[in-house]
């Protein structure tokens, strides 16, 4: 990574022959890697000595190989907000990118707007963090509300979490972009790859 | 009105002639008759015994001929919300509609999420309304916002105040239609005037 | 629910150990609780103990978790229009959502524009509502014609039933939006549970 | 026209000089010629002698030069349907267009679905044609309904007119093409022209 | 049908046990009835004295019930042109449908624009039809072609057939739409049924 | 310019004074350039020294300062075709932007595939290019057609001539893109400029 | 402003007279204000002694009342990057609100990829800072260029300068949204004023 | 073939009946033939005597009957970059079609702009081609800075890799287009087989 933040591979077009190559090819040179998008039956689908280089988190669908950093070692300032159940993959998929970029990021879940007191109680905590990453779907109402409680910048997830008008998760992503409160910076949706990647480069650059 | 709520006249699609011979038609026959979207222009360039004949509000382009029913006599039970100082035109076409129905709704405005506790200084005021009608543009934030605070049914009227993804107003809509608070119903962007005719059903059946 | 109305549990997105997680604490806690999208496939997933807790429908997918108000106790006022056989499965699930928040709701179905007298030899039964739900896919032409013929708001809930320009729903939630018959009021396409809370919340006000 | 019916000239995106070169070849070729979306601006615009040339009509912006076959000519079996009195402008450039091709059709015009009974009252009339020429804008309800309840085919012209989901006129074409009465076609929005020229090949066949 | 055609069953979104109910019902009552929209496997999924009464064909997705009338008693005038072999089942739905409604019509595939001179060998055919359906995909060229080529009225089927930019069928519809030459009438995308319906409206008003 | 083809100024969104500050810069440094969309108005608008300075055409909205190559050395072996009178401001936009390049290029225009027999009647000549660059817009079926009659590559250029689906050109982008004929290459709506550029560059690397 | 960056006034869609007046409270509380989208002419129909209390800048459209902090407390660690001279307004609206805001930010113009060398000559400039911003227009690729070659985040202000599929800025946004470049974060079209809201909010946190 | 590239066979929406008849009677009459959008389990499903006539390429979903022209006598000129290992089969596509023409064509993978300095490396090699084929997905950025920096035409196939905004392919299809880079020409989606046609026939006329 010349940018501070290495590339990721994303597995969702590649073939099982195409991850594993990648693999060996980085593990032959000792390099870490990071892998998206790497569905549960991808994985299974890998010949053993691959599975074995790998540690990998169903929930988010996310791999790497090569070693973490000490835990000790991990920084903190950036932590996740999740609207509802439906976002967590999403949302661990920032955290996991996160821990493997050398930070260690706490998820906040299940505070969508529908039920605002839920969110009030959890604000003193999501008002210590320097970058707030906030996934949500359906409308995506959280991002709007949540640039208005925080001082930190909110960078919006949105998600493919929704049906009728919100299927896909444009809805959420334009509740992102056409917020009225001053600070929300959208990724494009389900990135939570993305929003973890500009988090850790805002943070490096402090 | 079959319907127990009269039609209104479109103005925005018609000619200065075609708007005079449907005035001077109700006149004849006595008559009360709701116009909207009559701009400012097109309100001038009318007949001075036609001007004459209208009770005209500039800022929500309305005008109707016909009288009111005393004052006194204005039902209550419906209040009106808007979310910014671009929203009162549509905010205060359905508070004209529903003065032609014969209610009298106040409006609460400059509430909108950005700014949270401004909505919740108001609340208690709004909690006391039957029907909620909202207005707001951008990303609509504030219609799952209100949902969740209300017992009420909430009327979302999207705006078409917005620039980018949310220019025309689709992106407040899908907000209306997306929001996971129950109890959101959506009428067309920017129609006041829909609002208000059901709002006025809804109370008509109580 | 502190707006009178309680949020349900969507399943869509959820894995099996979420739902029958949240039904477990639910079922703890001796609350009731609503699931909607819950796919006969997923229901029969679930955990026997789990599958004896709830009362499940497929047609409309929705479950719920603890008794309802005796039979007695359900207020009527809101029925349910059906356009065609196909939109049953989103009719039942606004008539299965106002079973669990205590209304009984009639279904009328098979009374689609395209032969106007089935509409017709109706309309008595229907104009005794005090608020009438319309499920339709199509174009959704129901919604105007109703709204004309009643008195009572209509609540339209466009269906994902068609192909070609209909595919998904969004020609009839245009139509319900567009409509030139005041007094339609819209939700999200397919959501017969959000047109039921809307219409609980309606009738509470009363 | 080889194929039975003209083509037209379409002035919208014409220079003056344009059309009056186009015009002055019809005329110095002794051929009849229509030209449509003739701004009155456009046509003041025009050469005075070019302007004698023209039979002009601004309602519907339609221009023809060459002379008509004599009134007792005209063949009937075409009729014309508009919902609101917007829909004017569009429905009369179906009857001039009509009329240039040697046809003579009745236009019926404000009998939008949101008051049944006013279509009703004309049902007769309209049941006699062969063809059935109909424009609405909005959400173009009057599509569906028509081709319930008449024999012949019905051309739906969706026009421009309406606003937020409507803006445009797709709301209204989509209605016409998804219409669940069979028998309905549809041309482009606002196409008067093509509606007219096709019943006029319908017409020309029989 | 008091319309002159029947509407028919369309299977897509029904249960295998609704499709059987409403057979049954119809052989009860001795109705002839069009199913569209029944594919294989559903066909194969009903039960076999169902199967029994239906005439099925795989290509087209139709089935009807009751008899046809004599083979010698098919009236002529309508025939169908196919641009490719992938749009031979909207093609066929068209001319089953028109079989059903007592109707001959000859299908003349493979004359899509790429190669123009296919269709110019057919173009003699073709001109002594009294209405033209015409089914196209991809980009749709076909059906301007055709309009410039034929006396007789073009009603155009886009089909689903394409990719990337024509995936879905739109591209196709809005070349059938917004075609320059003037006659062409459209139906929805895959509306084989549609066009049917519409054609036989226009022959049994000759 | 590095790739063999100059950057041209892009002016429809650069004031008077910056595009005025442009042409004195190239000027002082002897440097030829070419500028698009400069509007008759904005043109008119410039110092008179600066209009001086230039060779403009209002038809298509070029201008360039510096000198021509002599007119005997301009190269040939590129054409342009235009469907109709309303796409010769795109088609000249090309034709000027090749002469600047160094290349001359016919206009064939007035050749729409409503009257296949005009187009038939040119195709000698047609065919005799290397590249064709064709302009057509509300449906583009010209794309097609051509594509299929000519050896050389189609330069598509569509223009933003039409109305309803056809507004703003993406019908016949579409029709470009989604041609069954291969060989067909697609530059933006409007885009004569870089049709112009594109086949400049494929006759100098011939 | 409770979140650190003050909400500022969006003009585009307020009255003369609503400016005015929130122009005066301000100023009457002693508050400082920012105003974005105050057209030039929406600025000279100010009254007298509104217009002396504001500085007004025409390119960026941006007004603010009330003193700014001396020039020597001013901030650095932001950059601002226009890819044409046609993005310049936007860049100069995220100056502006910068400058509002206590912070100075350097404009680096006229460095699309179309000639990737002038970028790289101004690279060393670039990477100095802590924040890019990034303005540009058409199809935005400089975004992609840009993350691909610094370590800070770059935030991306898709501009609605481009015709056809760019008219609106969509183009530019998805590019910004899609990047295949990790650490770009968006928002919405033409909003420098949020973008530097962003910004400052993660300045303000280091 | 009339036009100097055959069309190639779809198979996209073919049976395997329908695949196999076409191959046959290509065979028979000694036709080469290309299939294009042949799926693996496709190509397994036909009889094992049509699989023995093909030349088939699964990466590709590509096949051919009929023998090459000798390798010897393969024309150079052309050349293909793929922006990732996901865009690899429709790079493959293009290459093999190029070969069925009798062009043999190297493909350059995996310099995408977010690693610039890869695509540095073989700019060499690029430079030296007549015509340059790019595939790319996610926003595409590589057109306009291959274009930027090489003097040949540029054919952009966009790719339907990505996701959430970039699903399907526009984001990159309208880069490709928008580029503000001259010299970018467009196919459609995926259409790794019309660019390879366009390149062939750009070649067949040097
Ligand atoms: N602002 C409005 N929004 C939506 N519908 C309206 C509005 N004003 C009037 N209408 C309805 O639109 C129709 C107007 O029809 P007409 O005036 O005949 O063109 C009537 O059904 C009115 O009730
Ligand atoms: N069918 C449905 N349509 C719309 N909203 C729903 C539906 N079912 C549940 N909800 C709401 O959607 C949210 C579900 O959130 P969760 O179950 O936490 O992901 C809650 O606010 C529910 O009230
Ligand atoms: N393939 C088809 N395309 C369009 N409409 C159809 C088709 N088949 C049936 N229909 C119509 O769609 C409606 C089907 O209604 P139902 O079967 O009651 O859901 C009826 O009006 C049919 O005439
Ligand atoms: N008509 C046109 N269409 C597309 N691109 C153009 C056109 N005219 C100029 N350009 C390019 O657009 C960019 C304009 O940049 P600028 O003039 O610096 O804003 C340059 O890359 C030009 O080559
Ligand atoms: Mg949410
Ligand atoms: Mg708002
Ligand atoms: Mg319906
Ligand atoms: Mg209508
Ligand atoms: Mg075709
Ligand atoms: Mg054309
Ligand atoms: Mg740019
Ligand atoms: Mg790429």
């Amino acid at each position: 990574g010349r940018t501070g933040v290495p590339e990721a591979v994303l597995c969702a077009s590649k073939s099982v022959a195409q991850v594993e190559a990648i693999l060996k090819e980085a593990a032959m040179a000792g390099r870490r890697l990071l892998f998206t998008r790497l569905e549960p039956a991808a994985f299974e689908a890998l010949a053993p000595e691959c599975r074995a280089m790998l540690d990998y988190d169903s929930l988010s669908r996310t791999a790497w190989c090569g070693s973490l950093p000490p835990a000790g070692a991990a920084r903190d300032g950036i932590g996740i907000v999740a609207a509802g159940t439906s976002d967590l993959p999403v949302a661990r998929e920032a955290a996991r990118t996160l821990e493997f970029l050398g930070f260690s990021a706490p998820v906040v879940a299940d505070v969508g707007v529908a039920g605002l007191w839920r969110l009030m109680r959890r604000l003193e905590e999501i008002r210590a963090w320097r970058v707030v990453i906030a996934t949500a779907g359906m409308e995506g109402a959280l991002f709007s509300v949540l640039a208005g409680l925080v001082d930190a910048p909110v960078i919006a997830v949105p998600t493919s979490v929704g049906y009728g008008v919100a299927a896909g998760g444009t809805a959420a992503l334009h509740t992102a972009l056409a917020s009225c409160a001053p600070g929300v910076l959208a990724v494009n949706i389900d990135n939570g790859f993305g929003a973890a990647a500009a988090a850790a480069k805002i943070l490096n650059k402090m």
